[in-house]
């Protein structure tokens, strides 16, 4: 798939992924790599629609299939609109949430399971994996705290965006334990941050392994 | 799935799908049948927000497998609202489109092939099949043109939804031998209604078919 690198960043809402991926972005085009930055949901007009379809509150009784299966029409539009030009353009790609956050939250949070997801993955997508992907992933308990105050901060903002937020502590320790066990079955792609070390710092760290893996 | 029947209409817009289903469908009332009727896509409030992103002509960058992965979100959300709730309470389900359509439209037509709609319809519908289809078939010839003398009249109301009627000829008699193709593979569930018999006359084969059917 093309001569560019494939960057994934990965972990709950409020892990920071956001404020990493602008400063990874900065640090490439510094460095003189031509980028694409992109997110799923959305990232595409099809996938905007998608998107809002998907958070959209008054969905309530949106199947877990329905779900799934939107999750994998919107990013197999992204493939074939962003994702895989910019790869053949030789571009380095940086994308927030892909497939393993499909595993960790339908997978794991809905307990559909990864088979299901990955089969999808395999039709959808053709299998295009992350050459790299970032998991942003502090312990349990701080994740759930950040996730729940960005959902607070959001709900005063009068953002409807709040649908994956109203899931209870149960759902995510299974998302959190899902992206566990994604990372320790790929430990090669997916290089896990864990702690909380400060924005600079986890920076540096991405940094390192990002020039390593582009000067393969 | 319960104990109710599942029957589903497939054949080229144009080919009588919906005059059977209403005479059919008057037919199983009067003989005191619990019936629901559905389509695909649409037949629920998130499928019909799918279905207009399917149809809308501003969507033409729509990729193939955007297209096969909305018309299964669709299809499982008809399952779990509609279809699979009226099998388990006993009722003869009537269902205008279903997985022969994907893959006669997205597999044939655009050329996906069969393998991959086959294999979404495992994962998304968990392989979930009609108990009998009624494919309305009519020489390929008087099927393109009542499919066009449709899409003419549609344009002439300023309906939206000829996206798929924008096809070529070509795209029309993949379609066309893929749905033959499905009624070899399937002859016990797939009964094909050929040739040019006047309406009277294919509602009165459909009632021996599903008669025969239903007494089982």
């Amino acid at each position: 798939m093309g001569r560019g690198f494939f960057l994934t960043f990965e972990g709950l809402d409020g892990a920071g992924k956001t404020t990493q991926m602008k400063k990874l972005a900065a640090w490439l085009e510094a460095g003189g790599h031509a980028i694409t930055v992109t997110r799923q949901p959305g990232g595409t007009a099809i996938g905007d629609r998608i998107r809002q379809l998907l958070l959209d509150s008054r969905t309530d009784n949106l199947a877990a299939r329905t779900e799934l299966g939107l999750m994998f029409s919107d990013r197999a539009q992204a493939i074939a609109e962003v994702i895989s030009p910019s790869l053949q353009a030789g571009r380095v790609v940086l994308c927030d949430r892909y497939t393993d956050s499909t595993e960790a939250y339908q997978g794991g949070g809905r307990q559909l399971g990864s088979e299901v997801v990955l089969r999808m993955h395999e039709v959808m997508c053709g299998g295009l994996q992350p050459d790299l992907t970032i998991l942003l992933l502090p312990d349990f308990d701080a994740s759930l705290m950040r996730a729940r105050s960005r959902n607070d901060r959001m709900k005063k903002n009068g953002a409807d965006e709040n649908r994956f937020e109203r899931e209870n502590e149960a759902f995510y320790r299974r998302v959190y334990n899902k992206y566990r066990e994604i990372a320790a079955r790929e430990p090669t792609r997916v290089v896990i941050m864990e702690g909380d070390a400060r924005i600079a710092e986890i920076h540096q760290l991405i940094v390192k392994v990002v020039e390593e893996r582009l000067g393969r």
